[in-house]
């Protein structure tokens, strides 16, 4: 079997932000964050109330092509909390791989796999795939850590109209040069996204 | 007559540098930073050499729809002097003002017009644009300036594609929240732009 493609996507801000200050449990995107993910609930929300709606349009598109390609799916311990675990039950329909110091909290639904480090993520998540893509689904700190270990064969950023002018950056402390190869923009009307592929 | 649209617009690399290290006349966009400007030459060009090629296809139709609605040019002094003065000749065919703490340090030739502050540069460039935009063309500290006294109307980023992973921030120290509705996308093939009018 051909070794997985392995793909990183996130969305940021247009000053590159993947949260707002003060993100956590209950207030994933941080304070004010929602606009980072208008796109991909319709329109405005808040984290108060809870999103209403859902994608529709090319978002939608975009989000329905991206799971049918995608075999197992890897998170970090934070997104994972800041999520809220998704209320215990992978929503994803494939395997969940979550990078995390304390492996040994892996919960014993079964829903979540817990891996203690992001190498033995990426391996348990390229067999789990079947053939299909490894998706790299964030926070910043495993898309970087795949960046710098050189396995991100596709990097996607969603690009949200927006400046947050504080809050997480994707590419804080990164300090590798990596060329890439423009292979896709699509808009989405909320948000755009910009696909490469990593050159080696 | 109306009041001129102002217009900001700058290359970045996906992290969101507007140079490599070590930006200098002479070395404009810094040590390796060239790759930002590939869109602008046709292709790959070293800062040693010069570029060589110029701008086909969307990225020539991207440069001559801007200049076309250009009347007049505010640029900052850094900008001016890595750009070597553009060789002591304005080549935009459009008044330049350039922002600098030195405005007696304008040069005797009439080719460039210094102002002591950003303000006094826009409002002397709204005067002389007869009607066309102003395009505010960088460097970072100039487009913070604009963004941050709310007087962009448009901004249009050019994201390269490469990762720089140093540098010079374009929203370095920037704390304002801004939020911007999106009015086109442009693939330049070397690069892409995002395009947004500034909301008030």
């Amino acid at each position: 079997m051909p070794m997985a493609n392995v793909t990183a996507s996130i969305t940021t801000s247009l000053d590159g932000y993947i949260a707002a200050p003060n993100d956590g449990p209950g207030n994933g995107l941080g304070d004010g964050g929602e606009r980072l993910h208008y796109w991909v609930f319709g329109g405005p929300w808040s984290s108060e109330t809870g999103p209403r709606g859902e994608a529709t349009g090319p978002a939608r598109e975009f989000l329905e092509s991206a799971a049918a390609r995608t075999g197992a799916i890897v998170v970090g311990r934070w997104m994972y909390e800041c999520a809220d675990h998704w209320g215990d039950r992978n929503p994803f329909g494939v395997p969940v791989f979550v990078v995390t110091h304390r492996p040994e909290e892996e919960p014993d639904t079964g829903e979540f796999s817990f891996a203690g480090s992001f190498e033995e993520a990426i391996e348990r998540a390229r067999e789990a795939a079947g053939g299909r893509d490894v998706a790299i689904g964030g926070g910043a700190s495993v898309i970087r850590q795949g960046l710098e270990a050189g396995v991100v064969d596709e990097l996607a950023i969603i690009v949200a109209p927006v400046i947050l002018g504080e809050g997480k950056p994707l590419f804080d402390g990164f300090r590798k040069s990596v060329d890439l190869e423009p292979i896709g923009v699509q808009d989405l009307e909320l948000a755009t996204v910009l696909a490469y592929r990593v050159k080696r």
